[in-house]
């Protein structure tokens, strides 16, 4: 991957010079521009490296407008990092549309890094390879203008790089003792950085990888990359066909097996209810002992008991151990990011329970079923959150998913029940019962969602919910099992 | 403080249950209208019964919708937390209008563990409860509805109490060993929370001080206090006439006394500027070493080279060291917020630079003189600035403000000048032009700016700029001087 870096022609000074001008013009123009844009602007800036990454990011900072050019140096994680999956520290930093953000070194550094420290694994390593590659592939789907730079120095420059560095006392305090590792392990940092820059060389997000030997070379042609960038956008993801839902060859749609006849007696409910949340409680604080996480989603049908359920769990446990995340309509902040964004930037830290009232789920149910989102997005949806809840699942968060099922009797029941409940009628709008009419679109939308998104560590519950008794007993002794699978582990 | 709880009467069970079916229904509604109220809530429990705050609250979240309590335990910092100012873990939480957020022990607990713990000595104990009064002063000031409630247990009811809960399976779990030490150390800790609560019970944002011991009187006492004060929305704060301007006896206003004539020739510039560029880098990597961080604020006429100046600052610096934040209208998020929590949720960790262009000065600037904000409200900015200012400095935070300085003929020669070069032609608008036509009252605003806000270890620098040059190589010296200063201590 980097041998092609030779052969690339070196800028002059007179080139350089005659151009400069008229590109910081242009750039600044460019940028100027971007604020009424409609997409956000990632530049990512890595490579062997690590100096000339600064000064390139220097040298955008004083062409550029500065002011406008937010910059995140991924250096060591902080422990509010560190408690999450590690691509948090990178979602949490990503550009509203009209603003562009420098990350340096970023995920880049940060995978070969921690390989070549041996705190992953060769199959960590590439597991996580996939998940950058998802990322990023994710990012410029939902319109991300992505550019990645790998600036390559050989081994020789490297050494005579260091060497004047060290010598000239105005750079001396740059060289770090990173620095210096990454020549002095030349021969084994460069064929994961080779790895992880060729795997992640792809075809929709391909590396730039420019020569960083060559000041003038290297400054011109990141710049004139991010203004042609700037310009033209970016590029319409590759045409991914809406995939229609499959209609034989399929698992028996779940929610139609579903039992909803199943209920609970009074007396019974009564005597189980506190012997699961005895249960739970216990498992929870073993669970924050253990530095487990635990996500709870519920979703369901309106009316179908998601939030009954939910008291009796957080009924059960401790104030300073859960949260709750109520997911409403997107606000401003969030309608202008990944639509990952505002789940990402929720995720606990270690040791709590955050339990989602609805959830992410939201793209392949509501935003399907009332065309807030195009074909092409929802459908690439599965995969993306498939890969969300991956990484939640593999960074220590069980992962469990409700779907709380009723029929449409029940819940016209209900509905009418909350009119003449005082403290639930705000509950009940019109939307409500126009939903109501999609009953059958909604019911392919579950379906479909379950047979995508049902993985053996985040599999989905279907609780019959006719019977409120019987939902809330249930999904109790669900968590519980859960729970204790994964502190048995 | 704790002696007026003896003498409340309980709540017999009578009472209660005739009541709580309504009171649930009423505070269901309350928090829903609060959703279009114009108000943000903050409660606050503390006390010294730990395992009545958390049933306290868990009982709220079952009377209320407990999707919309947010709750934040403040158990220990992290260590984000622990790198800014004391109270950045409570700005960085604070509810947008139309929301409630629970907090729990909050900076009570907080002030008081660290003074029991010896971590705070009894200067520093009494300088944070300072800030603590000023924080909740201006949280109501600015129109947020403070509750603050304080669950007190006498000696021998809270050793009852941990002896009860040891001995109950269900609850052992619950008894820490911050509860047991709490008791252990008695004498201790309640001379301790007594100041705290007794300095902090002011007019405008009094403590509710309830008996914890009978857990009916407590949670029914708190969910009326919750369900009074939401319906009611904050107190008027106290009639603040505005201070005007005052015109005498006052040291000669700051902007006269510049000298505007002040240059540097071109050589001498090109001397210089290398020079003090290469001393700031050499102390910016000592303040790293040392973990401080300077917070350079930078405001001055339209055209008065704020930009320029800041990127002599950034180009001699890694761009791991420093982030600029330019501060232009608020987002929808942070209108809907203290004004200054988009400047709080900025801090930077330890060991960085951070550079606003334009700050939370704009309140007494911009703000006043457009008649964006009332006069009692800007009047009331300079006491709160000078504590936010002071939160800084004490923290470790060397803080240094610019006023770039030009006259009306300079600036309009630079906006003539900016229409003809294209790649700043975008920062010249109409409004730039409008503004010269309030230069005077911009004067006074300025002039009392600097008057109020000038403290010893946070001096405003009137900084002569119609030339450029000597006012870039002044700003860099300050910059210099006071770094080599603070790490000198």
């Amino acid at each position: 991957m980097f041998d092609t870096v030779k052969s690339l022609k070196r800028v002059d000074r007179a080139t350089y010079e005659q151009r400069l001008p008229e590109l910081r013009v242009e750039l600044l123009n460019a940028q100027f521009d971007l604020r009424e844009a409609d997409f956000p602007v990632v530049v990512l800036v890595a490579g062997n490296d690590r100096i000339g990454c600064n000064e390139a990011v220097r040298t955008l900072h004083e062409w550029m407008d500065a002011r406008y050019l937010p910059t995140y140096p991924f250096v060591s994680a902080t422990e509010e990092e560190r408690e999450r999956p590690r691509f948090w520290r990178y979602w949490r930093v990503l550009p509203r549309r009209g603003q562009m953000a420098l990350l340096v070194g970023g995920w880049a550094h940060g995978l070969i890094g921690d390989r070549v420290r041996r705190r992953l694994n060769k199959k960590a390593f590439d597991r996580q390879i996939e998940h950058a590659i998802a990322f990023e592939r994710s990012l410029a789907n939902e319109g991300t203008l992505l550019l990645k730079f790998w600036l390559h120095l050989e081994e020789k420059d490297l050494e005579g790089r260091l060497e004047r560095a060290r010598n000239d006392p105005d750079e001396n305090w740059r060289v770090t003792a990173m620095d210096a590792a990454l020549y002095e392990r030349w021969d084994e940092v460069m064929p994961v950085a080779d790895r992880f820059v060729t795997s992640t060389h792809t075809e929709q997000n391909p590396w730039q990888v420019i020569s960083s030997g060559d000041t003038r070379t290297r400054s011109l042609r990141i710049a004139e990359s991010v203004l042609e960038a700037l310009r033209s956008g970016p590029p319409k993801p590759p045409a991914a066909p809406a995939v229609p839902d499959p209609t034989d060859g399929q698992p028996p749609p779940a929610l139609e097996s579903a039992d909803l006849t199943t209920s609970t007696t009074k007396a019974r409910y009564e005597k189980d209810l506190p012997k699961w949340q005895r249960r739970l409680r216990r498992l929870v604080t073993r669970a924050r002992k253990e530095r487990l996480s635990p996500v709870l989603v519920f979703e369901g049908w309106d009316a179908a008991g998601k939030g009954g359920a939910i008291r009796r769990i957080t009924a059960a446990l401790d104030v300073t151990d859960y949260r709750v995340v109520p997911i409403a309509a997107p606000n401003e902040a969030e309608r202008n990011r990944h639509y990952l964004w505002r789940f990402w930037t929720r995720l606990p830290r270690d040791g709590h329970v955050l339990i989602f009232d609805r959830s992410w789920y939201g793209r392949v149910l509501v935003e399907r079923v009332e065309g807030f989102a195009a074909p092409e997005a929802w459908t690439r949806a599965y995969e993306e959150i498939r890969d969300f809840e991956s990484q939640l699942t593999e960074s220590g968060s069980p992962l469990l998913k409700f779907w709380l099922h009723i029929d449409p009797s029940t819940q016209l029941e209900r509905f009418q029940a909350r009119e003449t409940t005082p403290y639930k009628k705000y509950k009940i709008t019109d939307d409500d019962y126009r939903n109501r009419g999609r009953w059958e679109e909604y019911v392919g939308a579950v379906d479909r969602m379950i047979a995508e998104t049902s993985t053996k560590r985040a599999p989905w519950h279907v609780v019959p919910a006719n019977d409120k008794r019987s939902a809330r007993i249930t999904v109790l002794k669900t968590i519980c099992r859960a729970l204790e699978k994964a502190l048995d582990k």
